[in-house]
């Protein structure tokens, strides 16, 4: 299935050079191109529409910048990487002395081959980003510095899918697309986000999914202030997928209180299914689980990433490229958060139907030997020992220690022969 | 008192030699020579009654079995060891290749010098078991294999004492009566069970006891398919009483979720009183308290060892005999499930009857000293301090780290005075 | 601000010499020393009033005592050392014999230097305390003994000195003042609340304070025994101060179940403030925690101390003086209490005001950089994350780990712009 992979990286690339931000044609731009994949819904928001404490900004679009120095020698070009131009930077065509330039430069010493990544949503300003060693080479002078830029009244942009299930209870599933050519942080997140939906509808489902592809931060907010109501009615577990595409391993950020059904949900699958991951606490959160796990909000969510925003060196730079982002690391970013759903679509609480141990041998289950019992045959029994009628699967998968791919066969073995029924969560 | 202990292992010899089975003579001669000791009620199940997902078996006897060779000589002999004839075996007399016969042995390559304990209860078949060190020397040859044995309707025996208390309320004490020639599992159980049964008659009691020997498995899904209402309505701990009469260490099985009043209990008990005992959980179960634990059924029950169950080698071997089962093991094993019930049957919410400390010297309990106070008036002082009308003796047991027999003393002279109060469990 | 230390330190000089005990002019004298400090109320219990399972006793009053050697040496002289002579000791005056006086002699073989402290409060005796290597020199022959002392109906006499606040709930406060000369137990509980009392009336306060100065046990059980209906109805927490005026480290004397507000208000303060502190279990007591935690009083109390008593080779010994408790101790015993107190007055539930983040730009509260945020920032986002209305400060501090003083500045500025607001404990 590395087929997959691949298919996730060749949209990762078609989507990496386009210029995003959090309103504007790169938005609409890359929603587009998703929605060859996967038929979402495209909305647009106005600016100047209050969403909660925030407003939705004027729209920023961005043709051309450049820096160029008094021999006319382009010395920094938006052309040759977008993040070298300040996300939300106004439009400018003046010359001024290198004195000047540097105030608006922003470069990391740090990581001298690094362009950062800046944006200025909120305070009107323009600046242009650039790798240290080059910021060193400048000389005292007069520079050009153009940006051919618009920031005016518009909207902002944002996909839904909706994918009905057998139950009105929902999935929530979120991801953001407003970062720049960056790849981990954030193209994975939409591009694992895509195939996800695509897989979710060719197969049956219990369940409801609601789908968005938002810009960080201001989308999310703004998506909750439109759709409150009913995401607090119908939503049972979300995932907000960001940061998913790298090779290293597996992490989550878990809810405030760790105690929702997705924290049960994703620590389970981690716990049997991946080596070595990293709980991240909420304290250590940065996406858009900030909004969505926010008081009076509170739903039941937690991120899934590979290697989590501001826990990788070449997060927020131009060294967050396709080299670090691999088609095998989507496709196990994919997986991962396919196991979630998996779980989560195959969890009920299951009932004994009669009272003792049924006769395993009677219904063919079971063959009588000498000492012991196979691994199988244990695993049965230990199951139908815990069919209470009120722990759910995930319960007697850890109790037992087991997990769910290898229960799941036995349970509807179980089923079937009418030992063991199922019965709705509580 | 190594009296009980030497008396016990003799009734152990007398029962020894009997062929018991889930049915038969051997169960009905083994309740006979128990109710020398202890007045039980022997009642009769009909073959083909329907007990939950089981129906009771057909009936099982036998005189005598062999295996001879071609000259004549006996080389697997009944009489000699009754776990030689595979339990249920049904008749043959007729000669056999020993190509044949081998299909019908059964020997343990890696204890080849044990004869292992091999049924086949429901499943019509016939064998025989042998040390693997025997069934390495023969030769090929033409085999006379012989068993005189009946399976046909007849009944299920079982034995129940109950024992009437001052309240309905009851302790369940269940071990069984089904395996042949066995020493720990499973002499030790009915033989300490008998025991026990003689010193709770011999006492003034708080509860009620039902204490049954049945067969194993079958035994308690028949017996709770006929008395499930009123052990659902009256029983309020349970122990099952299995291989707990050999020389080494102490053991238990907790119940599925590890928080019934016979879990904490045993707890205590073990805790306090014995030194490198075992726990093991539910998932190590084995033996009854998997009926009497199962969904539905769930009675507040432990399984009380001392080497449990397939967790010794001798185990569901010739080599299980008693020399492995001691007087001295036997009486431990008494005294283990006695501390239990002593515990049990003093167990109540104790409270205060005034408020603040009482003023221990006027009423004797204590003198004036320099510094410090002895030991004993420290508990006192503890023991008043926690009895607040919510708290069990067992959790100020806990709590103050004490163990039963030391403050029982100090509860009954503050009770005399008149400083706490019994009140009943909740 | 080792001003108040050595003012503290000032106070127990001027009260040391006093020979004080569970009544009489010592007591007295004490609580008129500290009235020139605080408007404490000065109560009189009559002797023979009954308290629970107490009686007031007589009122014991001493003006002088000795033992004389037959040569006319007084060798053992209350005025040199009031703790000569055992607490309530009968008057006498006669000659006895040096084996009589033996018995009427305390002292600590294991510190020989020191004079041991004794009391025989309710068994009419007399005795006096001498180093053990004065009591070696003894020589056979006669000595006068000598006291002056009286033992008869009375009063039991302590302070009381409540300061309202804006609500009736009430921080109880405690100490004792029936020791005579020595310091950490017991001048540095009254000298240390005295100033806290002080400390207390200068500033607005939210909770209002009942502070009382008494007689150990037969105090606190009068003081209740004639209180309780109030205190129970009022009281939200309180403390118990002894024992803290030592100069090394800190610790306090959880309740019976370690679950009171004022066990979450020490443990939050002691976590931040002070390193290696030592909880003690309740099983740990000996001061008035006794009586105010016993069943049916159940205060949500704590006993407050830096070195407790029982726990430093001084105590109750005449080496428990004013070289042991010094101004930095009492000043550092000071600040402890005052800690608690202002973390308790703090205490609210706090809620956020809007839903999602709130956007701290525009209140002033972010600036845009590159990567990452400042400490303060985070703390502030920390805490809005999770002021949901539910969780009170304390949790928060918990939550977050930051300690009360670094969060107060910040939760006042979000109270002043309206992101926060407070809602009353539940």
């Amino acid at each position: 299935m590395s087929k997959a992979g691949n298919e996730m990286h060749d949209l990762a690339k078609l989507l990496f050079p386009i210029c995003r931000s959090i309103t504007g044609d790169g938005v609409r731009d890359s929603l587009k191109i998703i929605s060859e994949h996967i038929p979402i819904v495209i909305k647009e928001v106005p600016s100047g529409t209050k969403v909660f404490d925030w407003v939705v900004p004027k729209e920023w679009n961005i043709n051309d910048a450049f820096v160029e120095d008094k021999n006319g020698k382009i010395i920094i070009d938006f052309k040759k990487n977008n993040i070298h131009v300040m996300g939300y930077s106004t439009p400018i065509d003046k010359w001024v002395d290198l004195s000047v330039l540097q105030n608006h430069l922003h470069s990391l010493p740090d990581q001298p081959n690094a362009i950062p990544y800046v944006t200025s949503y909120y305070k009107e300003n323009w600046g242009f980003c650039l790798s240290h060693n080059d910021r060193k080479k400048l000389k005292d002078g007069k520079y050009r510095i153009y940006i051919d830029s618009t920031l005016k009244d518009g909207s902002l942009t944002y996909g839904e899918y909706i994918i009905p299930g057998e139950t009105e209870e929902e999935i929530f599933l979120s991801t953001y697309i407003c970062h720049p050519s960056m790849a981990n942080n954030e193209l994975s997140g939409p591009v694992v986000t895509t195939f996800l939906a695509k897989w979710i509808k060719s197969k049956s489902r219990r369940y409801s999914y609601r789908i968005i592809f938002i810009p960080e931060t201001i989308g999310s907010i703004t998506y909750l202030s439109q759709n409150l109501n009913i995401i607090k009615k119908n939503v049972i577990a979300g995932f907000n997928i960001s940061c998913i595409g790298d090779d290293k391993g597996y992490s989550y950020v878990a809810s405030p209180y760790e105690d929702t059904y997705a924290d049960r949900i994703v620590e389970h699958v981690l716990d049997k299914n991946y080596s070595n991951y990293i709980k991240y606490s909420f304290l250590d959160r940065g996406s858009d689980e900030r909004q969505y796990c926010s008081p009076g909000i509170n739903l039941p969510l937690v991120t899934l990433c590979r290697s989590k925003f501001g826990a990788y060196p070449e997060y927020h730079t131009s060294l967050d490229d396709l080299s670090l982002v691999t088609p095998g690391g989507l496709f196990g970013g994919l997986n991962y958060v396919r196991d979630c759903l998996k779980v989560i679509e195959n969890n009920y609480i299951y009932q004994s139907r009669g009272l003792c141990e049924p006769q395993l041998g009677k219904h063919g289950l079971y063959k009588s030997g000498v000492k012991g019992s196979s691994k199988n045959t244990r695993r049965m029994k230990d199951l139908i020992a815990y069919c209470n009628g009120e722990n759910d699967l995930l319960w007697i998968l850890e109790k037992i220690n087991c997990s769910f791919e290898e229960l799941l066969p036995i349970i509807n073995k179980l089923m079937k022969i009418g030992i063991i029924e199922r019965l709705p969560l509580k």
